[in-house]
């Protein structure tokens, strides 16, 4: 089966049908209709395996990592998704591989109406990169830009869950019923929390690197400190119960993958953004303030500050 | 050095500035403002050493290569390049690498106006990958179908030459003044003949698998056939005279990697065609002519058909 064949097969249908995909898969490029008074919002992330996911994870648990890692990034921006492209360089034409990863990539698109609109597939060491685009009205975006001293920090579900879910992964469970290994394996982009957001936050990231790194780009990019507090960090009961306290605040405020909204806002949104995300089923947690002084500073009740630093993956 | 660092240095600056790019390079995504009347036009390739360009290539060409293959496609489709997002996955950060590759990258996109607007570095085996995007007008892009029986066919420049030029490195040549060997390494979009040709032609598409096999797409997607002359193929006095006459034919006949534009259009509109591409110092050959019979033939002077196969690369 040659590269056509396997783009008709298992990639040209599957996503979610758009009437503004003027021409999609199957020419030079595709031809696609922004709206009027819309901004057009555009990200790329390649995943390897071994390095974004282990080597033996389910396909299907791929093909659904590679979409929700760019739509993570348009929801971080508050941005309606729309269309993506798949660039797949595989080591074989695995028909198994292909099928379950399609469905996993197909299933999570469709949830989102989201359009396959284009894409390459190559031989070659195994690399998924996936370009999303998405809307937002004119001016709206949310930004990493934007946090005020007075702003709090908040954070959607609970983080720390997928990193202690790759930890399951690795130590050779395969339960999908598991919460946090279900979390790390079929992360959910939060598409519909971060449109809420319009308006509210003041900035926002995905958390990718790990809160605390993530943070830090908020906090770089807004010439702001922030106070952490670690008493009001989310930690799940199964996080905390495979890892106790001390483990488990410290996958929170370093794990990486959670693919979770941190955003500030004044603290005047702060009811309204409590009510818009519980109508969206999308729990989310106060866990400090945003400071004048710069630098980050994460305080136990006791108010002793933890000895961390905000170090994300890296890689170089 | 990090991602972060190597982002910044190499590829925060360097590309076209453009007043439509809201927010480039540093967020989550970029966000981007299409112009009204026009469809958005865009496509992702990705580059392999091994496969698309000799390991050991000066990395300033496979900077220029990366970004020329996709705005191929855009030229293509009539489409005026905008934006650009590069996902570069590499076994180390080699920075004299990075330098030259940028170059290479940056010198492209700033002489046809294109914006950097995102992408992702990750350490792996290496993979260039790029998605790139423009505008048409509403209604006049390009496409592959669209010929019709009674139409001729047209190629720009002297298909062949990037294969000749890729032999020339493969043996050891890094002449760059040799006009083969250049165009492989430096193949200059013809995103100008493209974006004239709206309007113009009836069917268009870039020579990336090879002449035959491209017009082979062309005339799948048109429902058509076509015969292709062979004494009105513009072979080049350089590929004459590297390979004489039946290898200079086969060359031009199935190389890749031309970047050159194969495009249909009503006998009428030949001498404004012709007037136009001359205009843009673009040289443009009618080769044959499209026919209601299905199938693709060659045809020597003497009227007799070469044995050939259209089959262009196949990644599997």
């Amino acid at each position: 089966m040659d590269e056509f064949e396997l783009i008709h097969r298992y990639f040209s249908a599957g996503s979610a049908k758009r009437a503004d995909v003027v021409l999609g898969v199957g020419d030079d490029a595709a031809l696609l209709e922004v709206p009027e008074d819309q901004e057009l919002a555009v990200t790329t992330d390649s995943l390897l395996p071994g390095v974004h996911f282990p080597a033996d994870l389910d396909p299907a648990a791929v093909g659904q990592r590679s979409l929700a890692a760019n739509l993570s990034d348009l929801a971080a921006m508050g941005a309606e998704p729309a269309w993506v492209l798949l660039a797949l360089t595989l080591p074989e034409a695995d028909e198994n591989w292909l099928e379950a990863f399609s469905r996993g990539f197909h299933a999570l698109a469709k949830q989102h109406q989201v359009a396959l609109v284009g894409g390459n597939i190559a031989r070659g060491p195994f690399n998924i990169t996936v370009t999303a685009q998405g809307f937002v009205p004119k001016g709206q975006a949310l930004r990493r830009r934007g946090a005020k001293a007075g702003d709090k920090v908040f954070v959607t579900g609970s983080p720390g869950d997928a990193a202690a879910g790759l930890k399951l992964i690795q130590s050779g469970s395969k339960d999908m019923a598991d919460p946090c290994l279900r979390r790390f394996a079929y992360p959910e982009p939060r598409v519909n929390a971060g449109m809420a957001l319009r308006g509210l936050a003041s900035a926002c990231i995905d958390i990718s690197d790990g809160l605390l790194a993530d943070l830090g780009h908020i906090l770089e990019m807004s010439e702001a400190g922030a106070t952490v507090l670690t008493a009001k960090l989310p930690l799940s009961k199964r996080l905390l119960q495979l890892h106790g306290m001390d483990a488990a605040l410290c996958l929170t405020l370093m794990g990486g993958d959670d693919y979770e909204l941190l955003f500030t806002a004044a603290p005047e949104r702060q009811q309204l953004i409590e009510e818009e995300l519980k109508a969206l089923e999308c729990p989310v947690a106060c866990i400090g303030s945003v400071d004048a002084e710069p630098g980050l500073r994460c305080l136990e009740t006791s108010g002793h500050g933890l000895k961390m630093t905000a170090a994300g993956y890296k890689h170089f």
